[in-house]
């Protein structure tokens, strides 16, 4: 019998997402139950992402909310301790989608085998997980991206930004990023290369963000990756190119009160017919099977440190609910994750 | 000599446009200067268009605003009544853009032959013109409409509403027109064929507006023409499927004050995760070189009687800013024409 702790999401948010709403239960799994096909991984590195958030609520017409009393969704890295299938073997590193608890059985089919030659398996979460995946399909595939493209990223540190911008300039774009901290800016410009950075938490007005986006952007924007939403969102719709591709991957800025009661901002849509911009909704789901695809460009790429990446890392598994609480504070560079 | 009666637009409004903004001049026009190539034309009809008061704010982003102090743009169909062309002759009929005035001489590339055999020629600036182009293309190429969609249009009754719902049927879809009166919506569900049809004004607050469109669109939104923004457009949101498109083409409740000052609306752009929707400006003029196309499908519908066709004629060059001020009331079912 191993001892499987849990978390339970117990509760809806109405606001701020916290400990409150949680509930740790420990479970006891007997490992002879493992089937013919399946894998026992233990979890070494488990994921908090801000989507969580949004599937927590009831308001979201996505999909149904995460429904109460069961293990918060989550994706891990972890190593197969017990191994019933004929394609992974004990010892294999893995990527699923099995929550948050420390132990899980795993059939073969959902589990994704991680090359630890390439990178850290930690990454399997973030530079080669899912939130490169949204960024790199984004990009070039909703994105269209092209040289010439001046490119405005939101959120321009955290896990999905900061990969981003990299691709961005690995493409040969103009790239400004948009983040919240001294500390993050000069990490995106000297670290990662970026052009021009912006403080929103020192442009929180429209006209002054305008100003500054003006500035970083002196030829408009072609794409704009929105991580954020909000103010930052309506100040990039004054200085939209024609045929802009305004890719919506999160709205980070609206998920602790706005998901159940929307914030009012200005009616921007008419702008969209001066400049015939496209704006999309992109889902790293909707990539799952172009993984293969993406690996084979970006592994290289992450092997040879021409992707960089950080990581937050947070230590305990008691700690989960803090750390999603905690994105929505911005507290971290890059992918966050928590190591069991 | 002749005597060339103009409305010159000479204030910009804050709010209505209307005939304060505007000042009647008489030029005298000497046919002794038109040049080779070009025609001299007599105006029939002359056009008023909602995208108008969009080019007369200087808050717009779209071009330069309208300048002051000359004729109001706009399009007109009239009779050749002077030749120095090889491609046009006297008594010919074209479509140029010479705005609002009663004679214009044309470079003989600027005029658009019409052929009064496939319907009157007013048509030209209806559902053989401009409306009709961005109705066309914007189901066709932008929209991507196939025979499964559910095609919700706002402004249904107007120009470009009352043309889009029509290709929609011929489509085979099942199309929900939004109107302002029980006298529009009579028009579209038994002359037009449309399968459910809102009426706004009784359906003015979201909840309301979601529940009469839940109920018109049992299986959701694949497309949404929207001619109208604001609380329509809000409304949509909530019901839009997985990969719909949405078409911004118009944003007439908005042009009054909302171009100057924008109203406050809630923040949806999180609901473009949840669907992987799309949002897209469509403008007439990016489809100008594709005109034999549409003519080529479309002009056998309209000959058939199978695409009909009202206009509301204002009767008298003296009433071009008024008319151009009725149809933010929504004076007009169909395409609103001035006769000269």
């Amino acid at each position: 019998m191993i001892e499987n702790k849990q978390w339970i999401y117990a509760e809806r948010p109405t606001g701020r997402i916290g400990m409150e709403h949680y509930i740790l239960n420990v479970e006891n799994l007997d490992s002879a139950s493992l089937k013919p096909g399946e894998v026992l991984v233990k979890a070494m590195y488990i994921s908090v992402d801000p989507y969580m958030r949004i599937q927590q609520s009831s308001n979201n017409t996505w999909e149904k909310p995460h429904p109460l009393g069961v293990v918060q969704g989550a994706g891990m890295v972890g190593e197969v301790i017990l191994s019933k299938s004929k394609k992974i073997k004990k010892g294999d590193f893995v990527n699923c989608y099995t929550g948050w608890q420390e132990y899980a059985m795993v059939p073969e089919g959902e589990a994704r085998l991680l090359d630890p030659k390439i990178a850290p398996i930690s990454t399997g979460l973030g530079i080669l997980g899912m939130p490169a995946r949204v960024a790199y399909f984004g990009l070039t595939d909703a994105g269209k991206i092209k040289k010439e493209d001046t490119v405005v990223v939101s959120g321009a540190a955290g896990a999905v930004g900061s990969t981003v911008v990299q691709i961005a300039k690995i493409k040969g774009c103009r790239v400004v990023g948009i983040a919240g901290s001294q500390e993050k800016m000069d990490y995106l410009v000297n670290e990662l290369g970026v052009d021009a950075v912006i403080n929103y938490k020192e442009n929180r007005g429209l006209e002054e963000m305008t100003a500054a986006l003006n500035k970083a952007a002196p030829n408009g924007i072609d794409i704009y990756y929105d991580n954020v939403g909000g103010v930052i969102t309506d100040a990039v719709f004054n200085l939209i190119n024609h045929k802009a591709r305004i890719l919506i991957c999160g709205q980070i800025s609206q998920y602790d009160h706005g998901l159940e009661n929307p914030e009012l901002g200005p009616r921007f849509l008419h702008k969209m017919l001066y400049t015939r911009a496209t704006i999309q909704g992109i889902l790293s789901r909707d990539y799952n099977n172009r993984m293969d695809e993406m690996i084979e460009e970006m592994g290289p790429w992450v092997k040879a440190g021409k992707l960089k990446y950080k990581e937050t890392v947070v230590e305990g598994f008691e700690n989960l609910p803090a750390a999603l609480s905690g994105l929505f504070e911005g507290v971290n560079t890059g992918k966050m994750v928590v190591k069991v």
